[in-house]
């Protein structure tokens, strides 16, 4: 499919003006064709008017569990023990395969109309996240957290890499299968050695939760005398590519150790307020030179899949955390949420619109109230946007919403299938 | 006019379930007459259907300053005084009375669509202000804020007094002139004690910035040997009800001093955090038993006036603060929103959906999917929700907006001056 999205402002962080202003984009197939003059012969198979819209790369969402959007809501404001060991593993028990593919597809839906494009998914059941991504049209990173605290870690690791080499061997457009490590806390040293053995011997990265919490860096000075990055380190995993989410605790010495390694730290900023986890040291790592994605964490702390909350967030917390409005720039927290995640991601061609680039693109509307004036878009993205300004959604080439409207899923359905699951979880709570 | 709003939920934080299910509620004139059964022999002049929404309390957003829309997005990522001196007072200084009502109705424009009801204002040309107010169907409590480091304190004064005095004695249904000293960095002792003054021997409360900055607390530890609110105390302000912006640094001998008293700090977290201020210490005054209300301060450091992002952000904030998910509450954030802010503008009769009650009232459509499954309204509402479910907007019985159409506000004309008006502001930069 060829489409001319004309009159259109772009966004490109790599610019001095941050915005190519009144261009045209073309995209021919999945890729970004020509931004700029365009082809009047061609008959293009649709053309968008981009008159008051801004073009921007489609957001990467580099770490949620999308199957929990079933339990948004279900449990809040407890202490972290109390919460996963009498509400969240409880609940999470009782799903079936099927309730996480419409939970999945649930948390799709909101990331179509909040403009994510990418997402990097860490739960279970991913046979069927992969199916519910593929009817999506969304691209996803989709990774089958294992753990061997209660044993079965083998057959854990067997059943994950089937899907890895699955997907590996048979290339799917906008599906890759990486290998993941729940924690350093839930998992022994021979899976994470495992895991490590696998990742460099395919060249496949690595998902996992690191230093979410002060208990997780203390329970690893307990157990192994070091701090969680300087453990996984001891395991050789960092001659990995590592996506790391959350990084909560990271240390100056930690951030000595990863800031040349194929290191990504995912930051999560709702989810860590939310679930009490402290203060991620943004202006740290940014000066180290780190390259820091940006994730929603799964809905049962967050409590959506609105990446635009993200940003705002993140754009705006530890200026407070340090007291310097300067530590960290509206245009830091546009880069976490679109290139760094492709980065962390390891997908070179999305996150910058840019010729030969799949054509992930977002179209934001500048029409509301909330939208003018227009001094300075870069900031208006991160300080006034709302995930309602998203107006349309292309991935691959694919319009997955227009105008607000979805095209590849049955809103309808999967909120009903998802009503009928919180249905049958609180009965039996 | 009468409105029957049938089949309806109904959030009441006042009893356990915090929510009435499948209720009815009848405003006749500018009151809420019932909630439950109604008279199925009336003609009601309007019947709205209710089901899958949730009636609110209109928001109160208790701290703003409604022109400075016109600079939205013009100065961000500054230090706080590069920012005031450089780009906002100059270009303050260039608005004219006309500007500021365009500015203004640009913000009750977002109010009205993102569930504010009431709001109370802190700036200049309140006379235009107020004919905005008139305009948009909105409540407001205005507040000309006045100084004297430039001198002219007598002439400012009385100039406000006038507008206090015109509405005292020339009551408007929706709008309550305020008397404000800006705050203790920009009056004269003499000044705020005219105030004072002027406060006890009418019965009027005062509006001022306190204890913003820690900048703010030094400078009053070196002019006065004396914190902000001990200053103020040994004016004798503390007799009056003070609605005070910020207290971004109240400490806890202050806590002390004011948590008896009509002393009502108004929090701003998006601003706060975003100018680099601090984090305001929620969890003490909690425990206190102060009233807290919630703000958005002026689009220039928000910057945008959607209270749901007030909610979101002062529900997780102090949580990370804290390390404790518990120290503040979903509910916590919500009370801070209405009743609270109702309380600390001493408005007695908004805030909570009552018989007898203003009919100041939202809609929420529970019909996006970030609303869905629903657990818990209380959750939804401060964690997952977004400005844009808001679907209808009542203020004083009549109907603001509905189906998120404005009815009030000629939208497209208040955008397009705002814009005229940000031209001229660059091209005299």
């Amino acid at each position: 499919m060829n489409i001319l999205i004309k009159n259109i402002d772009i966004l490109d962080l790599s610019i001095d003006d941050k915005v190519i202003r009144n261009s045209n984009l073309v995209i021919v197939g999945d890729k970004i064709k020509s931004i700029g003059d365009y082809d009047k012969e061609v008959n293009y198979d649709k053309i968008i008017d981009g008159t008051n819209r801004l073009a921007m790369p489609g957001l990467v969402n580099a770490h949620s569990h999308l199957g929990m959007s079933v339990l948004r809501n279900y449990a809040d404001d407890y202490d972290l023990n109390v919460w996963l060991n009498d509400y969240v593993w409880p609940a999470e028990a009782k799903l079936t395969d099927e309730d996480i593919y419409w939970g999945s597809l649930l948390s799709m839906v909101e990331m179509i109309q909040t403009g994510t494009t990418t997402f990097c998914d860490m739960y279970f059941s991913m046979d069927k996240v992969a199916r519910a991504t593929d009817e999506s049209g969304l691209r996803g990173v989709l990774t089958r957290a294992i753990t061997d605290i209660g044993g079965g870690g083998d057959e854990k690791f067997n059943d994950m890499m089937d899907l890895v080499l699955e997907y590996k061997n048979n290339p799917h457009d906008r599906i890759k299968f990486y290998i993941s490590p729940h924690a350093i806390y839930t998992c022994s040293s021979e899976l994470l050695m495992k895991c490590r053995d696998a990742s460099l011997d395919l060249d496949i990265p690595i998902n996992i939760h690191m230093s979410e919490t002060l208990k997780e860096v203390k329970d690893s000075m307990a157990s192994n005398n070091m701090t969680p990055i300087e453990y996984i380190n001891s395991l050789g995993m960092l001659d990995a590519h590592i996506i790391a989410a959350h990084c909560t605790h990271i240390t100056d010495e930690e951030i000595e150790i990863v800031k040349d390694k194929n290191f990504y730290p995912i930051y999560n900023p709702t989810s860590n307020l939310k679930l009490a986890s402290g203060f991620t040291p943004i202006k740290k790592m940014l000066e180290s030179g780190m390259t820091i994605g940006l994730g929603t964490d799964g809905s049962s702390s967050n409590n959506n899949q609105n990446m635009f909350e993200e940003i705002h967030i993140s754009s705006i917390v530890n200026k407070a955390v340090e007291m310097n409005p300067k530590c960290i720039s509206a245009e830091d927290s546009l880069r976490f949420a679109t290139i760094n995640g492709a980065k962390a991601l390891r997908l070179d061609d999305i996150g910058e619109l840019k010729v030969g680039n799949k054509a992930d693109i977002v179209l934001i509307s500048l029409d509301s109230p909330h939208m003018v004036p227009r001094y300075n878009d870069v900031s208006s993205l991160a300080y006034s946007a709302q995930g309602s300004d998203v107006e349309t959604t292309i991935v691959n080439g694919e319009i997955l919403m227009e105008n607000r409207e979805v095209k590849t899923l049955d809103v309808e359905r999967i909120k009903y299938e998802v009503k009928k699951i919180s249905e049958k979880l609180m009965t039996s709570r």
